[in-house]
């Protein structure tokens, strides 16, 4: 990703902000992270708005064009993707969110059903929690909320912020299932919060394997 | 692939249809889902005839050249490749069908064997399940077919067809110990579709894997 | 690989049988099969003589220049690499051979010396084993050699070859702890191979790890 | 990595050291082995200066400009990253070190932390461990220290060199939970070293989950 495509939050407009959504979706979609069309990707506009990819695009090759403006707290965009909720919910909770990702990474997909009963998956130990914005060593337990999935996108919104309150700081809340939801302050930040994660869940299957 | 590239089913011409067959077999190739010149493709033109892949070609480096024109229930294709009689199959059985491709997976070809002598996998309770066309919650299982692989391909599809007849809705069936088959009302479904059998069935491979 | 690169054996010239190398070790790098400088390729030119990789090439980035000729049953090569004893043997041996590779892929490693004991690794029922010239049905049962590792390679050479006297047909075999030899009756051929092995040495791990 | 951008320590500019540690750099971002800006790279100018890269760049997209000259045994560099005291400590320790790298790949962090208890991770009888400079023979035990993550890196890298002096030869040793250093004569030979230990702490990996 090229710096000069992310900008911070305070001086997004819509065409920088959609820069970063785009930025985001080739860099997830390289990867291979959304499949068949899924995953959906937003960069915060100001207190008001927010960049969103468009219903039905495909997140690898997504363009410019395929980034709507939404109203964070506002009546549903005619294009939003049923998952808009999701993501606009997170920066209505919370000023220092100024982008949000969700993938369909193949660990979060497979370790979100098999700790749903958990209701959370534990990260701990890794020196990779490091690239979390704020942890600053490896003696750290990362708490990661899973929430059950749900075609009702509004009613899982509401349970994801409920869990988010009462959960310590978080960078990402699996959907049991389904996929990862990661965001940070900026697109920059969400990419490396999406390695991040993609790793560490990657390391938390083969260490399982191992029991 | 390119949108331009894939065109509805209604109005196919012979060239419109060999671009479809050349981005499945190029999106399969980069894949590596067509190991060692595995693997086919077809775009249905019209009730009568469908865009095939010719006998022998690399998939992943298919050139338009190497797509035929073949009868759907005429004769065969002095070019067809040995498989063709599986996809032609589809076409006749079903309206809906615009396109079928056959690709050689990792995750298709072991669970395919493990599962044989069940004739069935079951893929259940998975969010990737909404990229199949119809599909429109997680709370879906999707039965998919297992049939005992054959080099008689002949017997083969009608073995699929009667299969298929009492199954419910299916999007593609599994041959023990070989691979895949699926389908689309396009190119562009049936890439979607490919994408995510490939996720779904590498998910259940990871899962098995911790019983 | 373009097809214009790759000649059959009666017809080559040294330059035509370079490029079939150039074109194996290309193929091999691109997968990583070829770690760390391993691996090498040779091409017969006819009878008498064989194009093969020169020692302490990069394979991933073999250039022309780092392929020598050398004499099938003559003396070394001064810039010959070790192995290149492994590859002679086999143009002597058998002269529908005509073109060797030598790769390091993870299931080869990990199986040979899984297997070593044994002395052989059956691959059995799946329809890739088409992929090898001459077997026509999935019905088969290919028993691959697997031989000890030995730094002295005329004399693991030698070894190899009383081994596939008596083996059934063969298209390549495993050094245990080691790697793939594996050939065909050209570069297109042995590509074709390489890529089949590696196909069936991951579901066969695959399938070894669920029992 | 073009041959061109390698120098032999002798005769190394600073110039020449930033290209091989970007060289380095790249190569380890291509295999995805930095993931989320983590690794850092480094390339010996004389008895005085190393080449290392500097804190907070993303290492897959190094530029020479994010490259700084630190002195080995002198104050720290401003824009030094934390962990160059792990680099520094090895060229003061070892004159033949001309090139470290820290990589943070999945098998080397997973095994890195399940045998940290033992201290030592023995890679035995691969024929790969001959892509080390001076192993000439698969028959070789190959005792890859495992030292406990810390924060404080002066104090990591005084227990690091205090094991390696009572180690055998060694070519890398694992952080647990952490990631891999490796180091060779050149950044030629560390890029070699890295692809060995991915290769072998893979096969590795696959070895114990079968037992």
């Amino acid at each position: 990703m090229p710096e000069s495509h992310v900008q911070s939050r305070s001086s997004s407009s819509f065409a920088d902000a959609a820069r970063g959504v785009v930025a985001m979706a080739h860099f997830a979609g390289e990867r291979h992270w959304v499949p068949a069309t899924s995953g959906n990707f937003s960069v915060r506009i100001d207190g008001r708005l927010a960049a969103v990819t468009a219903s039905g695009a495909d997140k690898a090759r997504l363009t410019e064009g395929e980034v709507i403006e939404a109203e964070i707290s506002g009546p549903k965009h005619p294009r939003a993707s049923a998952e808009a909720p999701l993501h606009l919910a997170r920066y209505a909770a919370d000023a220092a969110v100024g982008a949000v990702a969700h993938i369909h990474t193949l660990p979060a997909t497979v370790l979100s059903r098999r700790h749903e009963a958990a209701g959370v998956l534990r990260l701990e130990g890794w020196e990779l929690l490091k690239a979390f914005s704020g942890i600053q060593t490896h003696e750290t337990a990362l708490d990661v909320p899973i929430v059950p999935n749900d075609q009702d996108t509004d009613r899982l919104a509401a349970l994801v912020e409920e869990r988010l309150k009462v959960s310590g700081p978080a960078y990402g809340y699996l959907i049991a299932g389904h996929g990862l939801y990661v965001w940070g302050a900026s697109a920059k930040d969400a990419i490396r919060h999406m390695e991040a994660f993609d790793f560490l869940l990657t390391a938390q299957l083969h260490e399982e394997a191992a029991r």
